[in-house]
């Protein structure tokens, strides 16, 4: 449903710096777990360091505690939730090895995207590099659309002063993504390409909800 | 912009059962903080006690800290930012005691909603719950939709088996004035009532971003 690789023109390399994070858990009394053959060995004792209770599976509630902010914060349930919507391509509710390898890639690629535009590498993104990152990936929206994206997805309230704050990785991703896909069904009911859509409520609220 | 009460068919009674956990901390050395004349000492109390540092105004954060779903989760940010939103009206970024008197009854009434819809008292509220309360409040959907909200609000991934983990409070009502937000937007547009709406990618976009 969603495109894995929305930003193939910023692809640097996979070969993270994030091995130093990952190393698996030797616990005590439990055995050092094999990589399937054939298996990428790194990416295994990534996944099995992310696979805390050893099931083979990594759960949404292990996918959240693993993954961080710049900041220190968590990802958001939702983000957690569109991830498992596009790597759980069995639908059995876990993320299984090969499905990991997917995801794996499809984060170290976010993150060096995110590390691009972040510009004064403050760790999040403001507004200016957001609206550079989306022209980049081909948006070019208007000012107070731009502006409705930065407050929406903004990791704080925002105040009637001043800039809102800026945007962690993990909502960095969702708005993107969200973009792509109301942008992409919009497209798609617009046959005559004439940037008018007709519809009625049950295509609206579906074609809203179905967005992450 | 969003309406406050949107539920007073189900309007319990305000006092709440809250004030047993919402005694304002006499930290050592501090003085006692005292309500402003014509304050109800209750709410100032529960006002004393969210706001921590003792400011005189209520963080996005010490909102967060404070409010807790039935299973001990946090509110979501987009929740906490939703009810910033709808309650710092004077958008200084913080609540004010005024503000928060607002605030607090639209928990307490959203609260007793909840409590009245969650039938097995499970602390969540599953899909049979959701299109009940929807219905109640006047928005007959169909089934795929109310599927698709029950998936997209729900506090866990969905797998392909068995019902999707239930809505926390939080997500409920998170749930609850977006599908307000949106179906009021739609009807705005609909200006002659056939149930089709047309718009242009500006209208679409703004309108979907300045939902919660």
């Amino acid at each position: 449903m969603y495109n894995a690789h929305p930003h193939q023109r910023h692809h640097h390399s996979l070969s993270g710096s994030h091995g130093s994070q990952r190393h698996s858990h030797h616990r005590h009394g439990s055995s050092v777990s094999v990589p399937p053959p054939g298996a990428d060995p790194q990416m295994w004792q990534w996944f099995a360091a992310v696979d805390t209770d050893r099931s083979g599976y990594i759960t949404a509630n292990e996918l959240q505690t693993a993954l961080i902010n710049a900041n220190g914060t968590r990802f958001d349930l939702d983000t957690v939730k569109m991830l498992m919507n596009i790597f759980d391509t069995d639908r059995n509710g876990r993320i299984g090895f090969q499905e990991f390898t997917g995801l794996w890639k499809y984060i170290v690629d976010w993150q060096n995207v995110f590390r691009h535009f972040d510009r004064d590498k403050s760790g999040s993104i403001d507004g200016r590099e957001l609206s550079e990152a989306l022209l980049s990936f081909g948006y070019r929206l208007s000012p107070s659309l731009l502006t409705k994206i930065e407050h929406k997805y903004a990791s704080g309230p925002v105040a009637g002063y001043g800039p809102p704050p800026g945007i962690t990785f993990d909502r960095f991703v969702r708005a993107c993504v969200t973009i792509k896909t109301l942008t992409d069904s919009f497209k798609q009911l617009d046959r005559n390409n004439d940037g008018w859509v007709q519809m009625n409520y049950e295509q609206f609220m579906m074609l809203i909800l179905g967005a992450p």
